[in-house]
This record gives structure tokens, sequence and C-alpha cells, in this order.
């Protein structure tokens, strides 16, 4: 069984010369181990949820995921291992969730999927703390993963592990390919970690080294990880890379090339395996198919399932639909009360506390609202009352403290989607998505449904300085492809940000919010309704001779803007723009209608200029350099954020003014 | 004293009733072990490279730096510190490296100090290692670092703290904060590390936990630091967040805010200092003044330099180059026969594979390079031909195994930057400069030489799929300010952007480069030069009716769509962008001259496309989803990168042809 994984993970990188065979050569015995005896799936049905999770960290071992995916009798025919890595099929370089079935979540950046695994183990956690009920057991599976040298030297692992360990996760089990080599070569010069001691170092249950080749150790590893019942699991596999290669095992060589027609060759010859390569003979076949007992294993869930719905139809009904993704379905009134609610609210507020009370108003009707903040929940103001903290010790909790951790919250936050059950969101201060920013493009490729509470948008932070005031980012956010990026002007857009987040359910949301308090814009019900298209028009005049374009904390601006320009008979266009990317989504006359492309424009944000001349900016009022430290209110005067800067700007776009003039190039 | 730098914390943060109080008064004790009675440093010449190095990692710490600045004599005056976070002042909310007077490097995003000392402790070691003789040891000193929870909860810790291990790196000293409170509360149930035996685990001399408001246990800490020849230290001190707060002290609250006038009155009373704010007695000062001690340290390494520099006075001058961060003096005739060579290639080369042959070139007579791949040394060409490997065991090596850790490396880099003596680069692939982010910006705000090796810089790399290919990336490192970004076409242009990278002292570059092989573009010895500029003619043609703008691998694509479009009677200029970042300082005039404002413009490049609207192109041809995993041949087709759709989309600009085309918005 295991030299059947291994010639396939040979001969399809051989067929498409390129892939990494060394690591499914090197973690076949541990794979027989896990699929064969231990990890509970039903090949026929890839999503049922009772399922284990099973996440290949180490995604260049595709070639192993897909093997034993075919040969479990996942609908994964052998033409598609022939097409390895070919446009169109299934099985492409790195494991890619919704593109093949069996494929938990898409890996191949070190570390994530790990991070991935770690948030599926938490919201099994969590969703059974909240069904279960005595007698019915209904949501109980484990998550395994396994993860290589590289995912272990990657910082998000030490973060993650940690959470992992405070959470006692204890139906997570990790599979260490312990094989000392990584691409650069014989790890020990750059490695040198003790990893079983930095593993309890942090509380986690650790079992070997052992023999990864020996199924029987691999085996009673697994046993023991599922007696152990109050901390993660980490089995140490020691392995070869290539085993099986006569000439490439052990070296760094096997890790990301095929081995050549010669070496394919020696391979078979030292395997003993004479059978043409893409074909498995039948008693293999046989052996790994898992087709009758997964069937089985899920017509007992099916059975728990049936008894559970009798018994508390309620309940079933709520995890059903909070498995499936989909909203209450009051979620629509919810929607309209906070929209008319948040519409007509008049007050100045930071739109980070609008966010907050937003989720205050929204999360008793939302139990599937999982939050967290990375140490800031103070700032970011990510809780809402009653929210109850996740704690390891206690079941309960819907607020997460992440710890300074802003990579591997965003991370365990795919991985919390993945699972399902819950729509997970975490605070930091928006500089900081600088650490979590493969974890947003994950979520993006992933279109997973995360939200983002990016507070502190800007200068208007304040005395915190240059290296706390994002000045790029919310441009840069905006070109990753699929995430969508809020940054609401007060609590009308900010309501409508979030509604926009939930509703979402194929792509994450960044909100970015202030610090600071923002005044509340006066708009008709009908520009309430508009917001939702991204941009519209906010405050209008009558035959326009320029359009003022602006997002979040500078909206008051270009509308005190054009008060002053009233004075001086000039008529000015307010248009808000609080999500680009949902705006660029709507119609081209719907964007034209609001953007008036005949005349001028001026755009108006705290961050980098050049990104306004998209939108057909000939000027910008913003940032193209870094933030200072003082207070905000003298800020923004030093970095040219004043209405009568503004003012200059539109009128020199007019010529009616003869200025020098930032200017995008 | 260690009240002295409490009450200046205290009353600092207080009068701009903003700052970081916590930190500063449970350091104290810590702080006048090390400042008083081993750091070796002189307030009056903060640039002597003879002095030891201080890290305040926990930045948002620095009012304890500051007063240590200011009692020890520092040019840092009272006046400063009564305007902590000031607009104008040299007391900014986190340490800013060339803003004040003695701090090292810049600090607040949480990790990222510890990095750079590990960077600083790196670049000692190996200068050291390189110019230290017999008798004469002019490179000889620590590296300080203090960090707190946050700086430990967060991955990149595990990052360089492996490495600092693996380099056995004993003259680095790291002092943990170990308060047991983060901004979210008491630690325990998000922080369950054994952090000393964490540090066990990758090999760290662990002293404590001791007290850390007992200075004779820190200092004998510290001593034992010193007797330990092969390994870094941590030394664990337990301390109390806020001690001498009668409120406060032991509680979150008093990490990030003022103490509130009663409370710094109770704080008073309590630590029985009856002294007005910003008022220091006489004895305070005289007990800190590190004037005399500093004079008498620098002079005694003034007197061995010039006892080396009798003796060995090539290498003395060689190191104080290296020390000035001045090129050889032979550069400009380096730099000339560099692009004489590579502006003459003809043959097709993947850009990675030139740039390491400009290494190649250039290292022989540079010896301050100091390269490096996050484990991909193979793929990223970063080595050189006996460049040597950085190892913990032995002496010498100019490339350094980073391993998997691709945050820790760019950060480590900045770190060598800062402390002198060597220009570090590193490499990895394009997409994982997300991973790295904010160590760039970093870099970029604290105006480091440091060069970014990206490869893998598109679509073209292939069969390792979306996770692997860069889309948003070209453009979203273009937003960092102060950050070069190059994406060369061919070996000429990948030598002038390795000269511009090293000729550019204030700022970092990121290089682009390509896995596959692109065609040599043929250029006059002008074109040569012009490269330099950042864009420039590549191709022209008389009248041209349009211009086609392009980077990278894509310019062959734009001169065999010109060659087409003079077939039908189109003539178009093709321009080549290598550097956007460096283009966009050039003046106007040549701006203009290059891009022809009158003319419709269609750019080209594997990326996202509405980035091109700065350069008035009315359409572009790019990709604005994910790749896919296919080999890059047809990957090109797949996502529309062809000869005839770059055709149809000129004609369709200048309205010969009526075709639904790609646009930006």
């Amino acid at each position: 069984m295991a030299n059947a994984l291994r010639v396939l993970a040979m001969d399809a990188v051989q067929q498409a010369n390129s892939g990494h065979p060394g690591a499914p050569m090197g973690m076949a015995e541990t794979a027989v181990a896990l699929w064969s005896r231990h990890l509970r799936h039903d090949p026929a049905d890839p999503h049922w949820p009772g399922r284990d999770r099973f996440v290949l960290s180490n995604g260049h071992a595709s070639m192993l995921l897909y093997a034993l995916l075919h040969l479990t009798g996942y609908s994964l025919p052998m033409s598609e291992l022939r097409q390895f890595r070919q446009l169109h099929s299934c099985t492409p370089g790195h494991p890619e969730r919704g593109h093949t079935p069996g494929v938990e979540t898409t890996t191949g950046p070190l570390g994530q999927g790990l991070a991935n695994a770690v948030g599926m183990a938490l919201a099994e956690k969590l969703l059974a703390d909240e069904f279960n009920r005595p007698g019915h057991t209904v949501v109980d599976h484990r998550t395994y993963v396994c993860v290589g040298d590289g995912c272990l030297m990657e910082g998000i692992s030490h973060e993650v592990c940690s959470l992992a360990a405070a959470w006692r996760l204890h139906k997570l089990v990790v599979l260490y390919d312990d094989n000392g080599i990584s691409i650069d070569g014989p790890v020990g010069p750059w490695f040198p970690d003790d990893t079983p001691a930095r593993f309890r170092a942090y509380g986690w249950h650790v079992v070997g080294p052992l023999d990864g080749h020996d199924v029987e150790a691999v085996d009673a590893a697994l046993v023991a990880a599922h007696a152990c019942d109050d901390r993660p699991t980490l089995i140490v596999c020691r392995t070869q890379i290539g085993r099986g290669s006569p000439q490439r095992a052990g070296t760094a060589k096997a890790h990301g090339e095929a081995l050549g027609a010669a070496e394919v060759q020696h391979t078979r010859e030292a395997l003993d395996w004479s059978h043409p390569p893409f074909e498995i003979p039948a008693p293999v076949y046989t052996a790994w198919n898992a087709r009758a007992r997964g069937a089985e294993l899920r017509r007992g869930w099916q059975g728990r399932m049936a008894a559970y719905r009798q018994q508390h139809p309620r309940l079933a009904a709520e995890l059903e639909r909070r498995l499936r993704g989909e909203l209450p379905a009051d979620f629509q009134e919810s929607r309209l009360s906070l929209l008319a609610q948040f519409g007509q609210a008049r007050e100045a507020v930071a739109t980070r506390k609008a966010s907050q009370q937003a989720l205050a108003a929204l999360a008793p009707r939302l139990p599937e609202l999982l939050g967290g903040s990375a140490d800031l929940t103070g700032s970011n103001l990510t809780d809402f009352p009653g929210c109850g903290a996740v704690r390891g010790d206690t079941p309960g909790g819907r607020h997460v403290h992440y710890g300074v951790r802003e990579f591997g919250m965003a991370a365990i936050m795919n991985g919390v989607a993945l699972h399902g059950g819950y729509i997970p969101y975490g605070g930091t201060f928006l500089t900081f998505s600088d650490y979590s920013r493969n974890a947003l493009r994950m979520a993006a490729l992933m279109q997973c449904r995360v939200v983002h509470v990016y507070t502190h948008d800007s200068i208007g932070l304040g005395e915190d300085g240059p290296t706390h005031q994002p000045v790029e980012h919310a441009a840069s956010l905006r070109l990753i492809p699929n995430l969508d990026v809020w940054r609401p002007c007060d609590a009308a857009e900010t309501a409508a940000a979030w509604i926009s987040a939930l509703t979402q359910r194929s792509r994450p949301t960044a909100l970015l919010l202030s610090r600071q308090s923002l005044t509340a814009q006066l708009r008709t019900a009908e520009q309430v309704v508009a917001i939702a298209r991204g941009a519209y028009v906010l405050s209008d005049r009558a035959r326009p001779q320029a359009v003022l374009l602006a997002t979040g904390s500078e909206v008051s601006l270009a509308v005190e803007a054009q008060a002053v320009l009233d004075a001086r008979g000039v008529r000015v266009r307010v248009v808000s723009l609080p999500s680009t990317t949902v705006f660029d989504r709507q119609d081209r006359g719907y964007r034209d209608d609001v953007l008036l492309p005949a005349l001028p424009r001026i755009g108006v944000e705290a961050g980098v200029t050049r990104w306004w001349s998209q939108y057909g900016c000939a000027a910008a009022l913003g940032l193209d350099g870094y933030g200072a430290s003082a207070p905000a209110a003298q800020l923004w005067p030093h970095f040219g954020f004043t209405v009568e800067r503004l003012v200059d700007l539109v009128l020199a776009q007019l010529g009616t003014l003869e200025t020098e003039l930032p200017r995008p190039c």
C-alpha cells in the first residue's frame, strides 16, 4: 500500500517533469497508518460534516494526497493523476480547495495549513460545546495535519501551536515528517531546534521521535494521540525523504524535481514494483478502498443526527443551517433594522465604535459570529455585550483572544471558515495587516467568508507614529483579487459594510476603521440603500463642475470643501466610496452616473495618491510618505489635510487658481 | 536611579496624555543593571562603531529609552522629554532611528526589534571574523535587546531565535520583561508557553526566571550571559508592569494609557519621590551620567583601531570604508564593466540567472555583499562562486541559509544594514514577499539599504500554481513609500537594477525576477545608460500613433506586437519600465518625453491591470484574478498574453477595431 503511493507520486512527477516526489515517498507509511486505520472519511461524500479533517500543510507533497484520494475511492480517476500539474486537471501543483474532492484547504505557503488545521479543530471544539447534548454527540471529529520541516521553521507555527495548547485542542493531531532535509540541504545548520522539547514547552503531548516507516509505530502513536484528552498531539515521524529511490533518498535532490527516467526505473526495481506507471493492481485498490467503511461511518453519523433531530429539532435545524453557511431566515429583518437605526445616527462616532455597535446589534441574532482580536480587544472593539471569552478550560465563549499573533489569527480564521459553523472575524491595527497579508490572500483565493476588522486606519490614530500609521495599506489591500475592502465614513456606512461582509459568502472582507470620531453624514433613505453599491453620490449640486471623491475619515473634509466652494460659486458633487472593490463590480452605467467621467475629478484619502488615477482623478489629496508621531489634530494640517487645500485643489483643476499642486504622475 | 526612570516615564505619558507607562516602570531595575553596569556606549558619540547595541523591541516602552538617553548624557534635553509624542519633538511615540540620538532601530511592530538585534549580532560576528587579527580585536561588542510578551508571541521571534542559536551568537543577550500582562489582560489564557524551555529547545543559554526588580540579580545574570561563549542568552526577568503605581501596577490598565493625575500623585508618594515633573536631582544625574566612562571606552577602542591601522593599514581602511557604508573606490569601474558586459548580452536568460551572473561579477569587488535565501538558494540563485555558507561553527562565509523564514530573514537583513559593514540581500519567491511585508516597510521607513531578490515573479513560474504565482505583488510593493521596485526584462536591465540597488544608500530595493528565460533586447549604448532612469524608449517608430508600456517578461510581447503592427501599417513606440519607482523620481520633461501624454497608451504586465491608469493607460493587458497550475507555455495564452491580443488592444484604442476589451475601470 505504501509503495503504491510512492510509485504514483514518482510517476506523476516524472510525467509532468515537475513536482515534488520526495515528501510523498517519505511519508508513505505515515499515510498508510493514518488513512487506512484511523481517518474517518467517506470518499463518496467529501462534504459530510462528521468527517475527520485532513490537512497537508506541506502542500508541495500534493501527489501524496491525490494518490490517497484516488486509491481510497474519491471521484478522482487515474486520468487526473496522469494529468498532474496540467491545465484544467483536478490535480494542480499544490492542493486547491474547491478544485479537487477531498481537499479541505489550499496549501503551499508553508505553515498556513497547520494554522488552518488549528482553526478547524477550534471550530469543531466550539461547535461541539454549543450543540452536543447528553446522549447526543453529533459534533465529534478529529483534525489531522501533516507538516514538514518548512512548516515548523515558519513563525506562524509558533503562533498557532501555542494557541492550540492554550485552547486544549486534543482532537488535533500533527504528524511531523521529520526528514531532516529542506531545499537547501540537511537542515542542521539552520534548524537547530529540539522540536519535541519546543512543543512540550507549549504544553503539547509529544509522541516520538519514532520510525516513520514503521506503520505499526505510527499506528500506535495515533492510538496514543487519541487517548490524550487535554492537549493536542505532535507525532514526530523520523523519515527519509524520497524513500525508495536508490540514488535520491535522503537528499535535497529528492525534494522538488522529477527523479528522471533512469532513477524511476531503479526505484521500481528497488521497490520490487513491476506494474507500469498509473496501473495499480486490484488487491492494492481493494486494500485501500475506503468506500464501505466510509459509508458506514457516515450512516452512523446520520443516525446520530436523526436521533438528535428528533430530540432537539430546533438545535438540529440550527446546526444544519450553520453548517450550510446560510444566514438566519430573519437576517433580512436584522439587516433592515440595522440600516434603519444606523442610517439615522447623528452623533459623531469613531467607525471602530460604530462597528462594535453593529456587532452588538447583530450578534444576538447571528450566533455564528466568532470574534477575536490579536491582543487589541479594547482598541479594535471586536467584543460585544455578553460575548464571553473562548478558553481552553471552559466551554462557550464567542470572542477569541489570539494574543499578539496577527498572521496566526488570520490563518486560523480561514480554518474556522473552511470547517464551517462559524463566521470568524478578527481585529488588529490596519498597519499590521502586513503581518497577515498572505493569509488574506489565501482567504481570497479559497473564497472564505472571514472578516478582518482593521482599526486605526490612518494618521488619525495620532501619537503612535509612522510604524502604526497606515499609508499604503488601503490601496494595497484593494489590489488583492476577491478581497472586499471597506473604509466607511460614519456609522451608516459601517453598518452597510458589516452587512456586505456577512452576505458575501465567497469572499473575505477587510473593514478599515477609524480610531477617531467622525461626523455623521446626512442621507436620504435611498442614499442609505446606495451605500451597498460601494460608492454613491453623497451630496450633489445642480450642474456640478467637478467631482470630489472621498473615503472614510476624509469624506467630511470633502463635504466641508463643498460648502466653501458653494460660497465661492463653484458647484461640486461629493461622492463617497466606502468600498471601491464593491463599486468596481457595479455596471458601467451606474459607475458613470456616479463618477461623471466628463468632469474633473479630485480624490481625497489619507493614503497614497497615485491610486486615485484609476477613477480618473487628475489630482488627489493624500499622503505619499510616512506619517509622524503627534496628536492627530496637529497631524491633519501638518500633512495638508485641510479644507482650504482641498478647495484650492478643486479650483486649480477648474483652472481658476494657478498653483503648483500635488498630483499623481 | 530606577525611580527616576519610572517618574520620567509616568510624567511624560501623563503630560502627553498618551503613551505606555507600564513597561518602562516595570523594566526600571533591569535598565539600571544593564545601562549603569554593563552597556558600553558613549553618549557623546552615538555612532561610535565599537559601541554595544541596545534595542528596545517592545518599542511602546519608548519613554524608558528616552529617559535612559537623557540621564546618561545623550543630546536629548529635558525639553524633549516634556515634548513626548509631540510634533517635531525628538521623542516620538515609538523609537525612530535617525530621529533621536542613541536609537539604533525603529521599533513598535512587535518582534521585529528582536530580529533586528539578531541581524546586528550576526553582522558583528561576521565582521569580527573578517577583520580581527591576532592581538587586534577591533570588532568586539555586544547586542542587548529588551523584549516583552508580545515580541515572544509573534511568530518572527521563533524564526530569528532559532537562527541566533544556529549561528551561535553568544554576544546577543535578550532581556525578557516577563510581566505576565498583555493588552487583553493576564496572558495565561493565550500564552501558555514555558518560554525558558522553548528557548532551551532552540539551544539558548537561559538565565532565570529571576526577580527583575532586583538589580543585583539582573547584574549577576548579565555576568553569566557574558561568560557564555557559544550560545545567545535569554534572561527571564519576572517583573510587575507599572511597578510603583499603587492602583495600576500588575494590571493591563498600566500598559497603554496615562495613569491620571491622581494616580501619578499616589505613585510619587509610594515611591517617596518628592521632585516635580521633569526635575531630576543632581545626585541622580551624576549616578546615571555615562559620559566619562563612555569617553574612556571609546578612546580605548580608538587606541585599538590606531594600533590596528598601523599594523594592518589596508584592512583598517577597508573596515572603515565598510562601516561608513561607502562603496569601493573602483565601484564606478565595476559598474561600467558590468553594464558593458550585460548590455551586450544576446542569449535568452532568466532574469534570476542574470541576477546570479551579476552577483558573480560584482561580489569579488564588493566584499560587503552578504547574500542569503529563505531555503530557496537553488531557485533564487542568490549564491555566487566561492561565496561560502555562513555557519555557527566556522568563521567566514558570505551566504546565509535563513531556512524557511521569510519575515525573519527580512528583519534580520534590516538589522545587518543598521549595524553596518555589510549590504545584505536575500531571496525568496515573490509571492512570499507577503510574509515579510512589514519588514520591507520598516526598511523603507528606516532608509536601510537592503536588497530583496524575489524570483518566480509571475504565472511564468508555471506548475506550482496560484499559491505561488504573484498577481498583485508588483503593484502592491510599488505602493510602499521609499521602496524601489525593479522588474527587469533581460540581463542588461537586471545589471542596471543591481547597480541601482547598491547605490541607493537610503532605501531598500526589491528585484522582481523571472523563473523563465527572457529574450535579450537590443539597445544602443545610450539606451543601456537610460535604463537607470527607470523607464525609457526601448523601440521607437517615426511619428508613433500609440505607446506600449511593458515591464519584465512582458517587454518581449510588446516588441513582438510592435513588429506585427508595423506590418499592418500602425506605428507604436515601446517603452520598457523596469522601475516605475525610479522613473517617478525623474523630472517631468523626461517623463513626458518617454510617455508621450498626447498619445493613447496601453500597458502590459502579468499582474493586476488597474495599476496602469496612473501612466495614462486607457487599456492594459494583465491578470486581475488568480493564476493556475500548468506549464507556463500553456498559461500565457490561457490568460490572454498573446501578441494577437495585445495587437487587438492597440488597434481598439486607435479606433480601428471594434471589440469588447479589458480595461481599467
